[in-house]
């Protein structure tokens, strides 16, 4: 099957969860609104699925994804969909809930990740919320985002199929999004991340093996990559990438 | 099958959106952290889950759901589990991604509630972010909060099998969702739930159907129901629900 993903055509954002699983799986895919406008897609394309009154069950946000006649929004979502069909995910159901949940909790420090630069507003600059945004990223450096690196270790640590995936015993949609994860934080966060990888060696030999997976390699190598930068969830503001001295309790 | 719900036991927070599908279902459950630690219950039988290296696939946080050897986390993904098994949901795939898509939006929804009083740190108290706290509400009330009760009441509008649900032709964990959605948004913003009713019809009024099903309506009045209070999701502070003369753009 084609697929058609929706996104915003200039950062990786949440749609890049879904183009990874997608590369992996060397799917048939079409990223529609970094096509241009001229052969129907591009933003018009996109921008449809959310004001036209004629679609019945519009998404709230991009990604969505069209699969045949279904249109699927909110990442996680997607990802629960593609998981079995694209073999990103084991077969029986214990693990798909499992997998599904690890991807609910990475979408909840994607959120967190996105506020500790816009802990105000969405809709303003970072700049009209920075003196809000070095505190809430000092927060966020010092106690949610250990805490949430723990529990994705914790779950390689335990999982009983080996600590090199986060569930069963092969490349799963989550390790891509775990990737990703890694990726943008040393990005956004280098100093904090170089205080803090010691503790996550699960984690970042995951990230690097998933580097180079060949699949992954070449699209990571590709143009269909774009770019980190300070538009998306991940942005480097060395003003908020302060390491404490000690962790907030 | 009995169930084993564990949420915290003074809050109805992110539990009560479980609570409610298990009441409206007449389903067999215990409410397990609210029973006695003598009985084997209790906190300490919550905090295992969190806290015991022994647990092979552990909960980030509450609430978590038992079933059989299943165990879930993730408020959305123990609905998108009980759903079929309530029959809270209608049979095609379609229809439960779609409400799994709506299901999640209202958790993207529950979290800026949540951060509303809390845009800093959850682990600081609302008096320590009173300031950020006043101009992230005045964003929330003025133009998150109406952007994601449009797309609810859209929702409902386009539904091809009648505006009085969310997803199909009949009640499902959805709408008891938006219920508690809507009840608990006019306890923490009743000067803004005024200003803005009148603009959602189809919301307002499956609130007042679903506070009258007769499951429902007999776990409203129990002792079950926790009220609502300032430790949970939804808070009242009279600061945060100030009317503005303008929507921001």
């Amino acid at each position: 099957m084609r697929y058609q993903l929706y996104y915003w055509p200039t950062i990786q954002g949440r749609g890049e969860f879904v183009r990874l699983a997608l590369e992996q799986a060397g799917a048939d895919y079409v990223d529609v609104a970094r096509r241009s406008a001229r052969s129907g897609m591009g933003l018009p394309a996109l921008m449809h699925f959310l004001e036209d009154e004629a679609v019945i069950r519009p998404p709230f946000a991009p990604p969505y994804l069209k699969a045949g006649d279904l249109l699927i929004g909110q990442t996680a979502n997607i990802l629960l969909f593609l998981g079995p069909r694209l073999q990103l995910v084991p077969e029986d159901e214990a693990s798909r809930l499992w997998a599904h949940q690890l991807q609910l909790t990475i979408a909840d420090l994607v959120t967190e990740i996105h506020d500790s630069h816009h802990p105000i507003a969405s809709g303003l600059y970072y700049e009209q919320q920075k003196a809000e945004a070095r505190r809430r990223a000092a927060d966020f450096t010092a106690a949610r985002l250990p805490k949430f690196l723990d529990y994705f270790e914790q779950a390689m640590q335990r999982n009983p199929d080996g600590s090199q995936h986060t569930v069963g015993a092969a490349l799963s949609y989550v390790d891509l999004s775990l990737f990703q994860i890694v990726a943008g934080l040393r990005y956004a966060y280098p100093r904090s991340m170089r205080r803090l990888a010691a503790d996550y060696p699960l984690l970042i030999a995951l990230h690097e093996r998933v580097a180079v997976e060949p699949r992954v390699a070449k699209y990571l190598a590709s143009r269909r990559r774009l770019p980190f930068n300070q538009s998306g969830i991940f942005r480097h503001y060395p003003a908020l990438d302060q390491s404490p001295v000690q962790p907030a309790p």
